[in-house]
């Protein structure tokens, strides 16, 4: 699969009659009108599951909990802060709950956005959700309309965009996806989700030099704050320019998207039609590291549970993997839990010792053990450009040297968590043990079982309510 | 006074001694330090009393109003939405005064940060002096160092970013100040001040394209808000990347600075010692209209007040103005007020049918009015580049030719408002006119009164109940 390869894209079909107006209305007919394939709403639910998850593991840490104390706390509302017993207004619910969606780096991915789209879809539509008591599959709609929209913009703006200009697209292009999302659940027309893309437009931010962070998660809750209050002011009669997106002085401009502005049209002429929900996906974190060690750790993993070698028998591991993956994992030598997320020697050194790795495999004291401070220094990471080509879908191989002399291997075309590979069971671990670090392990079940639902639910506030019940 | 000659520059003194660390420290440094000289108090005590005016004449606005509605609505707090009997939390308050404060494009401008920076700075300093119960003078303090940080920018990032690239600076720079006013405001220290300007480099946002919507009040009350929000934020321990202002993916290479980051460590050189509130100072508009009219109207009412000619007696008026005013003034027919406000002919049409320009001079009534419609098929505007060389301060020359033969002529260099040629009474007039449209006149006069003597407050909450009370 090559996610930017449009001679694989079938011809826009004639499913939705998109508007001959500005790209920024046929956008908004299709938020308001588009009617998305079951299986996308599917692919939307497992998103679903896995952010409020990582919601659920993320209220506890500190940015999440200071944006609360600062900000949530000063208001009064009824839209709920997941694994908290704080209500609160919706953009501010959708700020608290998007914080904590991306303060572990663990929830999901879209290679075409370059962005992590749930952290901010999640949060607008639950919280707008919440307020007009939108059933299950309405939040699954909203989603997928404010999914595809941002899929749309990456596929215009990227790679320059993120890559060269140091905007952080989780934030600059979730913002518009946020508000698509938010535009839908509310139940806008199609003139006041022009206004509210527009509005939107003028309100994406985030710039990547403050990746590594508390900024970082908090690009995620901005673009899902900034989203639900375009949709609001649009709703109640706030106006925008028609332009604020394609227009000479406007967002693609500014945001220095990598094709002009005139391809938008091109871009979005198969909403609708296409769906690149299904055919690029959203890549599910199965561990809470850097994704580029993702396909490696999986490999190594596997090799573990056949081979059932342990630390004491390991000479050497070596990695190999594309030429960006070890552009990206730039720490030999972690300190703290933010640089072994970004470190191969310690996820592969922490797969050895640990096991599976979680969000506890990152506490200090687990980097600092005697036995990952042993292997580091005989894990080696190499590029091998051969690899290169099947970017995103990072390849790796995996060499492990045992004491005995034996050399055991591996390959990976990608990770366990990618599109249409992700099991029930491991998305469901993984719920668990995210949502026990703010509810207790029956509460974690039974908002398990809820979200699993959502397709059923008549009223999402059911679901969100599971999510603050049983508070640790 | 050339604004960006730097030969007119003193040398850096040894007022302040800077921090060796990076420019961002520096900054934090003469943020929480810096010690304004009394008369760049005046100055600040001017544009305060100048932009609580515009707020209480932006007050009861469509877009101010949505604002409310929308966010102050949901909100608790102590902070004060001026104008209303609302009450906010801090940010929010900052957010619904600073669209008030720029609903009517009626607020202070400054050459050199290319923004209207009161309509940022003041709803920042507002809201947290009220939380800290601050004096007259700490809050004039905190909107001096806001407003130096902005100039500071605007001679790094000018003209690219504004006029090239799309951005308003007075909500993509105006974040910076707000956030550094917020954190002066708050007390924040040094490694706490850098952080509030990290996470401000990431909530900066603002497209141009926006400009003649409601999003273009919403930008200054984004501005004020997020800065209100990164101090709030800083201080609770919320941290950012120490180089999300300079570095190489950090705020002014994503928002295309005119100069290399490294030329933000020369601009800051001199904070502390000099100071551009003197040196550019502060515009007030006399006239809720485009700046580029103001050279003109001042000319026109200068001979309307000498010659006392009346509707009847013109056969026509001809205008030459720099290359720039005419780029700007693009609406020879307006049909909006918005549109009114860039129209040469209409605004010299209004001065000679109704005088003094007001916010009532743009109803659509008056622009329908038969006595304008006959008099602005004979304005001509005329670019003459001999006035170039003087911008910002642009040069005006009217010529008005009577029906009687009569021809008659005057030059203005700049416009009345510009810093040092205001007038106490032209300050106060126009207070008074704007604070009428959310006050009575006996609450207007003594909110003035407040207002003008901030200085000597003791409790800037003092100064906010009078805006408050005597609402109409």
């Amino acid at each position: 699969m090559s996610v930017l390869d449009s001679k694989q894209r079938p011809e826009p079909s004639t499913v939705m009659a998109m508007s001959t107006g500005s790209p920024t209305l046929s956008m908004a007919e299709f938020i308001i009108a588009g009617k998305p394939p079951v299986e996308a709403r599917r692919r939307a639910a497992i998103a679903v599951c896995d952010t409020v998850g990582v919601i659920l593991a993320g209220a506890p840490e500190a940015a999440a909990d200071i944006i609360r104390r600062t900000i949530v706390a000063e208001a009064r509302g009824h839209c709920r802060v997941l694994g908290t017993g704080v209500c609160a207004s919706a953009s501010d619910a959708a700020l608290a709950n998007g914080v904590a969606a991306h303060a572990h780096d663990y929830d999901d991915m879209c290679f075409v956005s370059m962005a992590h789209p749930s952290c901010a879809l999640v949060p607008s539509i639950l919280a707008t959700g919440e307020l007009v008591r939108a059933s299950g599959n309405a939040v699954l709609d909203a989603y997928i309309v404010g999914f595809e929209i941002e899929c749309r913009l990456g596929l215009v703006m990227n790679p320059r965009h993120y890559h060269e200009r140091g905007w952080h697209s989780t934030s600059s292009i979730g913002t518009l996806g946020a508000a698509a999302a938010a535009a839908r659940m509310l139940g806008l027309d199609a003139p006041s989700t022009v206004h509210a893309l527009g509005i939107a437009a003028s309100l994406a931010c985030g710039v990547k030099e403050n990746l590594g962070s508390m900024v970082k998660p908090l690009h995620a809750g901005m673009a899902a704050r900034n989203g639900v209050m375009a949709a609001q002011l649009a709703k109640a009669g706030f106006v925008a320019s028609k332009r604020s997106i394609d227009g000479p002085q406007g967002y693609l401009a500014a945001m220095d998207s990598q094709n002009p502005p005139a391809a938008l049209t091109d871009a979005i002429a198969d909403l609708g039609s296409r769906w690149e929900i299904l055919e690029t996906g959203i890549t599910v974190k199965l561990y809470p590291s850097c994704a580029a060690t993702h396909p490696a750790l999986d490999a190594l993993l596997a090799l573990k549970d056949k081979h059932k070698f342990t630390t004491e028998d390991i000479a050497g591991i070596d990695v190999e993997a594309d030429s960006m993956t070890s552009r990206l994992l730039t720490y030999g030598r972690p300190s703290t839990a933010l640089e072994a997320k970004f470190s191969m020697p310690f996820c592969a050194a922490a797969a050895i010792v640990f096991g599976h790795p979680t969000i506890e495999t990152f506490d200090a004291e687990r980097i600092r053990d005697p036995r990952i401070q042993k292997l580091l220094p005989v894990v080696t990471l190499r590029a091998n450009s051969a690899f290169d080509a099947s970017t995103p879908l990072s390849q790796a191989a995996v060499t492990v040297r045992l004491d005995d002399g034996r050399t055991i291997s591996a390959r990976a075309d990608g990770a366990r968590g990618y599109p249409g590979r992700l099991t029930d069971n491991e998305l469901n671990t993984k719920f668990l043990a995210c949502a026990q670090r703010s509810l207790n392990y029956g509460a974690a079940v039974e908002a398990l079982e809820g979200v699993r639902a959502i397709e059923t639910t008549l009223d999402i506030r059911i679901l969100t309510q599971l999510c603050s019940d049983g508070l640790v």
